[in-house]
């Protein structure tokens, strides 16, 4: 099960009544944040699902409407009680990014860890192998590690990323197989997990009561871009995908173009190539004042599309 | 004559319904703005008064509620389509943190001209010596450029400044005299502006035709700090007294000496003292949700108190 909260759904500046574009996801109760613009803190605190377990930021890129919200929140994170380290995941120039912003936030009773994802070719980490890397030794976020993070580089005005968080889902626990090798059943557990156990000198493998993997939760997030080949083959079969509909009108096509950013209609069109189940539209033009009423004529292109909302919600459990 | 405009009225963090304590003020079209936390662009949009005629930002101290808005900000500013250059000033620290937050607004179309402020002293520099000093030539900002702009080092727990701003009022021109000394009325305008002119080899110096200087205006800003003797020297007369008033309840005396802030009863003595003309509250703490139950309390002690809001506008006339 995860769950996600569009934090705001604006691009370019903060505005009254929109907060700048921002994902929570929460999986067992530890979070993931991608992009941090000015007042990002805000609606965070209005989300209600707290600041300390927030054990990762993704950047997409290092725009002030993605990135400016960075030292308000780390201190926030710090005034919540965190003390484990924090990882913070973005293309290259993070450590110069995070050390120009944490100049008005040096104190933090916890540690920063810097990644760096390559911004000219796909990648895929599973957040455990980040903590290691990082050395984070935090038993708090098992359910994070759990979850397996992709990047890949897109089409803006500079280098900027498209992110897809899968958390996988194990094959079907055979209770008959593990009664057929004896398993006792306190060890059940451990291999419905995934882990290998070690009984009375015998190696057990989970592989030997799961059954064939099954579909996980995936979800992707892609702002801001151009639409690409390559993004489609990234969000293929999204449970959920959340994409920048910088312009709701396809009069703005051409500054669409220019500017590095999409038209409602190229995400739609992205979406059902993609074969996604869902569609949210974020990152809207300060002067797109109503996106909804762009919403109709998308449909015909892909029907599951919501115009996203500062704080709209939803939980995704499993197929 | 001298507009003021509270922007946000909160210490700490944004909120949802008060930003971060920010004041803009405007002098004939041109303006200052005094401390810049995250969000303070959003207030400033709806203050109304534009981007790009901000010749001057102030900032009192570095720490994040103060600051973090820096970076969206000159961005804003740069899309008002502002090339002059832009100074900013504050104590000792400015280069580095403007080095730091810039790293995510790089490519601004206009220069930043930084000019630092002893926190050891009280220091009074014209605006005007500081665009010479800052070789800045800009045509546009000779109205903030007549202002007298002071700081004085309060007690924080960082080094942090507090701000007046005096607009210096000129005698009464003396028609009589310029008749008597054969002075043409075309040169009138000049003498009245405080100009010497030099007229069929004869200098004639403002003073010839000028009573007294009188009374200015006088607005001072004073956050975040403990009062001190020397804030009630530094504010004295001032038409507008702005003063932090973190805690409205008298029962957070102590957090208030500990966090090196002030309560509403406190800034009201400072007021009394100072022999202010009116004083409006601001930077109260996020925990403090109604200050104007808290206000008829410290009327008993300076009566002309307001509990500062949001947006909160005043135009101040010579008297």
């Amino acid at each position: 099960m995860i769950d996600v909260c569009l934090l705001g759904t604006g691009g370019m500046m903060p505005l009254e009544d929109r907060w700048l574009a921002s994902v929570l996801i929460r999986c067992n109760g530890r979070m993931i944040l991608i992009d941090c613009g000015e007042g990002t803190q805000i609606p965070l605190k209005l989300c209600g699902w707290g600041f300390k377990a927030i054990d990762v930021i993704l950047f997409t890129h290092y725009h002030a409407d993605h990135v400016a919200g960075l030292p308000g929140l780390l201190l926030a994170i710090g005034n919540s009680g965190r003390e484990e380290p924090l990882t913070l995941i973005g293309p290259p120039g993070i450590k110069e990014v995070v050390e120009g912003l944490t100049v008005i936030s040096p104190d933090l009773p916890y540690a920063l860890s810097l990644f760096e994802l390559p911004d000219n070719k796909i990648c895929e980490v599973s957040l455990n192998d980040i903590n290691l890397i990082n050395n984070i030794n935090n038993v708090n976020n098992l359910a994070i590690r759990s979850l397996v993070l992709r990047s890949a580089p897109v089409d803006h005005r500079i280098p900027c990323l498209s992110y897809s968080l899968e958390l996988k889902r194990q094959g079907k626990f055979y209770a008959e197989r593990a009664r057929m090798l004896n398993i006792p059943v306190k060890f059940w557990k451990k291999l419905q997990k995934g882990e290998t156990i070690t009984l009375d000198g015998r190696v057990i493998y989970p592989e030997m009561v799961l059954g064939e993997a099954r579909k996980g939760i995936k979800i992707s997030y892609c702002t801001d871009t151009r639409p690409t080949e390559s993004i489609i083959d990234f969000i293929k079969d999204s449970d959920l995908f959340i994409c920048e509909g910088m312009y709701g009108d396809n009069e703005n096509f051409e500054k669409a173009v220019q500017k590095k950013h999409m038209t409602f209609k190229e995400a739609a069109e992205l979406a059902r190539k993609g074969n996604v189940k869902e569609l949210w539209l974020t990152h809207y033009s300060p002067s797109l004042k109503n996106p909804e009423e762009y919403i109709e004529a998308v449909k015909a292109i892909f029907a599951n599309v919501h115009a996203g909302k500062d704080l709209y919600k939803k939980t995704i459990t499993y197929s």
